[in-house]
C-alpha cells in the first residue's frame, strides 16, 4: 500500500484572492503589509445592525478618517465588491472582538462568535496612498525603519452622528517641504483612502504636544529640514467605536488587514 | 390710530441660507435653477428608517449616481452640515409624496405628511459641475435653450444593495471633442457631485437607441461636430426606488432642489 505524500504548494499572496485563500487556510499568519503589492487593503469594523445606520452615517460625515469601500448586508459575510469569494469570518489573519468596549477576545476566524445581526464596514488604508508616494520615490520613514507609522489622537473633533463622536486620530510621516507639497498632490488623487493631509508641520495647533510620543505606532524621527505631515487615519473608527463601547463589535487586529481584489489604483481621481 | 404699512422686503436669496429663508416663507416658488449661485444644490430621497440602511448602502456602492452630501438621524428634520437653519419639511419649494411607488401628492411642505421614523438623504446634483464647466467657458446647451438637460435610463446597470437595484440614469450634454476632453478634466475635479463623465459618444452601447428621445427632461441637438457626453445623474436614485416601490416616500420636485451652504467649490478634490 502506497501512501499519498502530503504536498504542502506555497500559497501565492500576489493577489487579493491568493492573499485571502492563504490567511483562510491558515498558511499566513501576522501583519498583511507587503502581501498582495497593488492591492486595496481595508480596516474592519463589525457592529451591530441597531447601529450600523448610525456608524454609516458617521462614516458619510468623516470620508477622510473613515473612507467607506464596502458594506455588507446585515449578517451578511460576504463583501462581493471587494472580492467574489471574500468571507469576513475567515479572511483576516487576526481580529478583535470587543463588548462593551472591552477586548475580549483575539480570535483567528470569526466562526465562533459571528451573529446574524452584524454588518461589516470596510474602510480604506493608509498602504494605498503610501504605495503612490513611493512609486514616486518619496521615501517613508517608518517603511525604511521597518516600524509602525506613529499616530496621535489629536484635538480635530469628528463631526458627530450620534452616538458615535470623538476626536480624529492622525498618522504622520516626516518629509522635506518639497517632498510635503508632492505628497500633497499626489494624496489629493485617492480621496476613497484618506485623501489629502489634515495637517503639516506645528503638531501643537492639532492638539500633539509631541511628536515623539505616538499615542499608537512607533515614534519616528523628524529631522530638523522636515515637516511632520499627518494623514487622518483608519484609526478613527476604532477611537470613536471605544468611546461609544458598543455592546458588540469586532475590529481587525492592527496591522492585520482585510486585502480586497480592488486595485489601488482604481481609487485615482486624476 | 395709525396702522403700519405691511412691507414685504425683497427677499435676498444669494445665499443658500436666504434662499432656504425665501422658500420657508413662501416668496419663492417653482425651480431652483439660478438661486444662490456657487451653493450645492442637492437631490432629496426620504425613506423609512426599515429602508435607510440598505438606501445608504445603495449610495455607497454607486456613488456616481448617487453622491451623498448629507444624512439625517432618524426623524430629525435637520441637517446641520448642509445648513444650520435647514428644515427638511420646509426648505424645498414643492415636494413629491411617494405610497407604494405612486405619486399621492405634491406638497409645497412636508408638515403634514412628516414621520417619526424618516431619514432625509441629500445627493449632489449636476448644477455644480456645471458651474465649473461654464466658468471654464464651456457653452451647456440646455441651459443656452432655457430648457431641461435631457436626462436616459441606460443597460448600465447599478450595483444592487438588496432590496434597491436597477438602471443607472444619465445625463448628456453635446460638445465638441476638445471641450470633452476638458469637462473630462474639470469634473474629475468633482468626485462627490457626480464627477467625471461615465460615457462619450455611441449613445447605443449604453443602451440609448435615440438621443432625441429622452427619458426625462428635453431634447438637445447633438451637432455633427460634437459628441454627447453622459454624466451619472442623480435621477438614478429616484428611478430605483420607483423600481422598489418602498411603501412611503417623499422626493423633491424635478428642478425644485435643496439649497444648502456649502460651496460647489467646497467640493473640488483639486
Amino acid at each position: 500500500m502506497t501512501v499519498a505524500p502530503i504536498r504542502r504548494t506555497e500559497p501565492n499572496t500576489d493577489t487579493g484572492r491568493g492573499a485571502r485563500q492563504a490567511i483562510r487556510d491558515g498558511l499566513h499568519r501576522g501583519p498583511t503589509a507587503g502581501l498582495a503589492p497593488g492591492y486595496v487593503q481595508g480596516n474592519l469594523a463589525v457592529l451591530p445592525r441597531a447601529l450600523a445606520p448610525d456608524f454609516m452615517r458617521f462614516c458619510q460625515r468623516n470620508p477622510k478618517p473613515c473612507p467607506l469601500i464596502g458594506v455588507s448586508a446585515p449578517g451578511d459575510w460576504r463583501i462581493p465588491e471587494l472580492g467574489e469569494d471574500l468571507d469576513i469570518r475567515t479572511d483576516i489573519p487576526r481580529y478583535r472582538v470587543w463588548k462593551n468596549g472591552e477586548l475580549v477576545a483575539e480570535p483567528d476566524d470569526l466562526n465562533g462568535v459571528w451573529r446574524d445581526d452584524l454588518v461589516s464596514f470596510v474602510l480604506g488604508c493608509s498602504f494605498s496612498f503610501e504605495e503612490a508616494l513611493m512609486a514616486e520615490g518619496i521615501e517613508l520613514r517608518h517603511i525604511a525603519r521597518g516600524c509602525n507609522v506613529p499616530m496621535y489622537r489629536t484635538s480635530i473633533a469628528t463631526a458627530a452622528a450620534d452616538p458615535f463622536h470623538g476626536p480624529m486620530v492622525v498618522s504622520m510621516r516626516p518629509m522635506t517641504p518639497a517632498n510635503a507639497i508632492r505628497a500633497v498632490q499626489i494624496t489629493t488623487r485617492f480621496p476613497a483612502v484618506h485623501g489629502a493631509p489634515v495637517h503639516i508641520g506645528k503638531p501643537e495647533l492639532i492638539g500633539i504636544a509631541d511628536v515623539m510620543k505616538p499615542d499608537y505606532g512607533d515614534a519616528v524621527e523628524v529631522r530638523d529640514d522636515e515637516l511632520p505631515v499627518f494623514w487622518a487615519c483608519g484609526v478613527t473608527p476604532q477611537s470613536v467605536i471605544a468611546t461609544v463601547k458598543p455592546e458588540f463589535c469586532i475590529t481587525h487586529y492592527p496591522g492585520s488587514m482585510l486585502v480586497t481584489d480592488r486595485r489601488n489604483t482604481e481609487f485615482a481621481v486624476l
